[in-house]
């Protein structure tokens, strides 16, 4: 992937911003294993992910990691670059989780660009708001205990007593069950059938991984 | 407080554009109690708290809230305005947890500014850093077993077995005995500091409130 790709906006650049962003992009190969980026000292710039995989994870007091999310080919990485960002009061780790190459785009530039392209910034305003959704989808499985976990236990049982793995039941009625809202389930439910975990359609859903559900 | 106050770049808006802002900001009472925003289906606008306090929350499937931060006089509350930016897909609800007064912003007039004005999506993405930044701070509390409440113990300890309230201690030493980095305990004994709970000076530290760290 050329860096451009990377950018709705390109089109609305003027043809010098096009160039500038070319001349200062720098394409690297990293190793699995690699930290690129570690805590908020660190400001290697803007990493557009061309190939492979990074993490992005935090570490406790003790040591622990936990990750928060993961970055493929055609993300960007913004916090590799989050010296240009007021207001960014945490550290991050990012490494990558497998061997990958990248783009990188120099703070001092991208923050130029941010600041003379209405486009740009509110591109990346989109980039903060999705990992932002990440962290807190991450927050409420911490903080809820694990509604996960639960509504998988649920649907196992369900799967059991019915002797099928094609539940006819609502949303509504799994929430009523699990004392939480159609909404929430409804969420959840989408989240398992992303992953691979079931199939839904209308009145119904499909366990096509039980071992996967088990797992949770 | 006028609308202006709340945007550093007001002097860099054209006057079409000022007089546009002043026109469409809503003044309005919110009593305590009230929810101004729930959940990504709620779009009211941009929120300028002139006075009062709001608080922004979560809700558990089983209705359990948890603060994720609050919003008091000077404060810009962006996530009322959730629909004005993409890849927003967590559902917050706030309410005034007291009496408060405000400037609206419809969400649409705020969505266009920042479309035209580079350094409005840059303000806006500084107040959207900050709450990420709150909300990985609680995120880190929560996963890293209250490193806050194991800080208050230790002090405690250290206060009572030098038998002072002043603690000649470097922050250093401080982390080595707690398996932490120094960063780390630096970090949590500023947080301490600001809700009054010690007085930090070089290589001293003063527990003021220990009532309020024995409540940790």
């Amino acid at each position: 992937m050329s860096p451009e790709e990377f950018f709705p906006f390109w089109s609305e650049l003027s043809p010098r911003w096009k160039e500038r962003l070319y001349r200062a992009a720098v394409f690297r190969r990293i190793d699995k294993g690699t930290i690129v980026h570690n805590g908020s000292a660190d400001c290697l710039g803007l990493l557009l992910v061309n190939s492979g995989q990074l993490r992005a994870y935090i570490i406790s007091p003790e040591g622990r990691e936990i990750t928060i999310y993961r970055l493929f080919a055609r993300d960007i990485c913004l916090f590799s670059a989050s010296c240009m960002m007021q207001n960014i009061q945490f550290d991050i780790t990012i490494e990558a989780e497998k061997d990958a190459t990248v783009w990188i785009i120099p703070p001092k530039i991208y923050k130029k660009l941010m600041d003379e392209c209405a486009a740009a910034a509110n591109y990346t305003n989109g980039i903060m708001a999705s990992r932002f959704s990440e962290v807190m989808w991450l927050m409420e499985q911490v903080l809820w205990n694990r509604f996960d976990r639960r509504l998988a236990a649920f649907l196992l049982e369900e799967s059991v007593l019915e002797g099928s793995s094609l539940l006819t039941i609502t949303h509504e009625k799994i929430a009523n069950h699990m004392g939480s809202a159609r909404e929430v389930v409804t969420r959840m439910l989408r989240y398992f059938q992303k992953e691979g975990l079931v199939e839904l359609s209308r009145g119904t859903i499909r366990i096509v991984d039980s071992a996967g559900l088990e797992k949770l």
